[in-house]
């Protein structure tokens, strides 16, 4: 049950960017969970992955291959994520980039390797490169939407956004598609997000773009406090569009990073809205902290708390849990006399106690909505700083107490 | 449903504590929610309070009290926190131990005030200064077990322990009580818990052994990873047995000690087998860790995981959760391909991979079992932590999600 999310609209195609889907059965039979995309001569692209310790085979060499070559490929699966696998997942990542590269005439590192789903079990090679064939000979243009329903796992809904709109006068689009719903606590960037546009960026502008607007959309969300394994999110700039997008051109630089982050955070949301069990999308936004660092701190500390989460799930106003959460945080200056709450807009606590003209039925209104804004005032200084999430539901419990999910 | 849990044994009455138990009808009617214990003059007792910085009132009042005075009473109510509760919260607080003080002849100062229950409601005091009166009418050194029922909250079943043994040829009582069921990760103490010895133990001796023994027990228990805002644990030594004991007499003292970790641990790993909805006793144990404070990073990392918790509950031997938990946790110098798992003494991951003789079914052979032992060795030094936990239930978000439970 996603919480205010539609199927994606209009997807537009970005010039230079090709996209091809199958049914591999890699876990589940009739159902897409293998994706190709290629990327023209000439392209930049930038990425971020996961900081879990343990990243996964593809996560390795994703990272090492785009160090030191311009992408042309990526190869996606959804249903195994070929995590804690060893060096047989790296030769298996490393053997299907192979496959795709010599179908492709390019070099295999020019290809990313991508997986999705359950840890720890080898890749079924046989099946995977019977697919790749396949794959490399149905390559078009508009196959977005059907490449985001292809990476997902426990996602209801396929995740996918897209831009078009004008920078010096000239066309730029963006479209870019996500998935994830547990396991969701990025720590760098996300479950799997793949990003194009078709302006002509050069490398460094394009990964300082990138790492800032992913603070600001993936960074910020969590469903359950577990960092995957195989979060990775890829920006790529195909430059066929005829748009030039530099940082030195500032004006038009803000331009079009205004619109990449608007769509990394409607995709980074749609995550969260469509997280594991979700029956409520909620904003936590701390304000009036000493600094960035508490006021971060502080934000997790309410989000992760499986007491706030299973309140939120029940619609019960019981705000003492927003305020233990916020005190449990590692933050010495705290002081709860000092504390403003606000759920919705409505007062509940001011300065550490009920709010004046609070009552048991206004919390309950507030709390009743699906989605909900809890907004902390600290009254301590200048910083802020927010993260979405979701609730605890039984479904959660459900979902994930399935025997291998 | 606790986990290997038993109703409490014979109860040891410690010569120089008595107590009584009352129904104020606090939050529900027909249960005990009330206990006044009281201590004989001379007594020298120790405390830990929790370290979340929302502490409630009555944590403060204690703090204050005991920093200055040797405690003559404790007054416990529960079904209600006082919490999140401002000035009336704490002239509420004062009022009760005035109120004990002056029934029972003795300073207000010398009363230390605890409260469980909901946050952020202030304490029916019209019923409580009843029920006070009551109390002190009533008091007798064999009510631990009825003392230990009214500061139930979620808790399911009563947590008591008792010992007798010899000491330097003389006779030595410990009787403790605990409560606690969820909001529980203590940082310093657990929820609320009262042990007594008839041991005459100088005051720094006694402070030196509870924190010591604190740190082997309530400090390594987590439910739900929520700090709460009344954690408070004292020990109480009234010296009326005849032993004695100081650390200086370093054979002794460890005789002791040993006995008083041990009863604590009793009562820790009691509030974990009870913890809400839990239906698994987990213990996470790291080895060959650089240094403690990674050790216990991974540990609670582990222990934190909703991913793990439901593995665990649903008894699906899903490793690659328990492995991807330990690879976020905040440690640079972990190598997966270092890395040994056993489950149960099941050797589940051999550096990284799956063990040798590992099948699916020895795995889930040991995720069946009520009980699971969780032995993660890194392999990297000499350092180890091992904290106790349960697994995430439906009847966890059940019980969470009631109306304020």
């Amino acid at each position: 049950m996603a919480v205010g999310l539609q199927q994606p609209g209009n997807l537009f195609p970005v010039e230079g960017v090709e996209l091809a889907t199958a049914e591999a059965g890699i876990r589940h039979t009739d159902r897409k969970d293998m994706v190709l995309l290629t990327i023209c001569e000439g392209a930049n692209s930038a990425a971020v992955f996961t900081r879990n310790n343990f990243c996964a085979a593809p996560v390795t060499l994703a990272r090492q291959n785009i160090s030191s070559h311009a992408p042309r490929a990526l190869l996606v699966n959804s249903g195994n994520a070929n995590a804690g696998t060893g060096q047989q997942g790296m030769q298996n990542a490393q053997a299907s980039c192979e496959n795709v590269a010599r179908l492709l005439g390019i070099d295999a590192q020019q290809v990313l390797p991508f997986s999705t789903g359950v840890i720890g079990e080898q890749l079924p090679m046989k099946k995977m490169d019977a697919a790749i064939t396949g794959l490399a000979g149905d390559l078009h243009g508009d196959n977005w939407l059907a490449a985001a329903q292809a990476i997902m796992t426990t996602d209801t809904i396929a995740k996918a956004f897209s831009e078009k709109f004008e920078v010096g006068g000239r066309s730029v689009t963006i479209t870019g598609i996500a998935k994830g719903s547990g396991m969701i606590c990025p720590d760098m960037a996300t479950m799997l997000s793949f990003v194009a546009t078709d302006a002509l960026i050069d490398p460094d502008t394009l990964q300082t773009m990138l790492e800032r607007a992913n603070k600001a959309s993936f960074n910020r969300i969590t469903v359950d406090s577990d960092t995957s394994t195989n979060d990775a999110l890829v920006l790529i700039a195909t430059g066929q569009g005829g748009a030039k997008i530099h940082q030195q051109q500032e004006s038009e630089a803000q331009q079009f990073y205004a619109v990449l982050e608007s769509l990394l955070i409607s995709l980074a949301t749609a995550i969260v809205r469509d997280g594991e069990g979700a029956s409520k999308f909620v904003k936590i936004s701390i304000i009036g902290a000493d600094n960035h660092s508490d006021a971060r701190s502080i934000a997790y500390s309410v989000a992760h708390s499986p007491l706030v989460k299973t309140a939120l799930y029940a619609s019960d106003p019981n705000w003492g849990r927003i305020l233990a959460a916020v005190g449990k945080a590692p933050v010495d200056t705290l002081a709860v006399d000092e504390i403003d709450i606000r759920i919705n807009g409505t007062g509940v606590i001011e300065r550490g106690q009920p709010a004046r003209g609070y009552t048991e039925k206004l919390g309950q209104q507030a709390f009743r909505q699906a989605e909900i804004d809890i907004a902390i005032n600290l009254n301590l200084g200048e910083a802020d700083y927010h993260v979405w999430t979701s609730d605890l539901s039984h479904d959660y419990v459900s979902i994930n107490a399935d025997y291998r999910s």
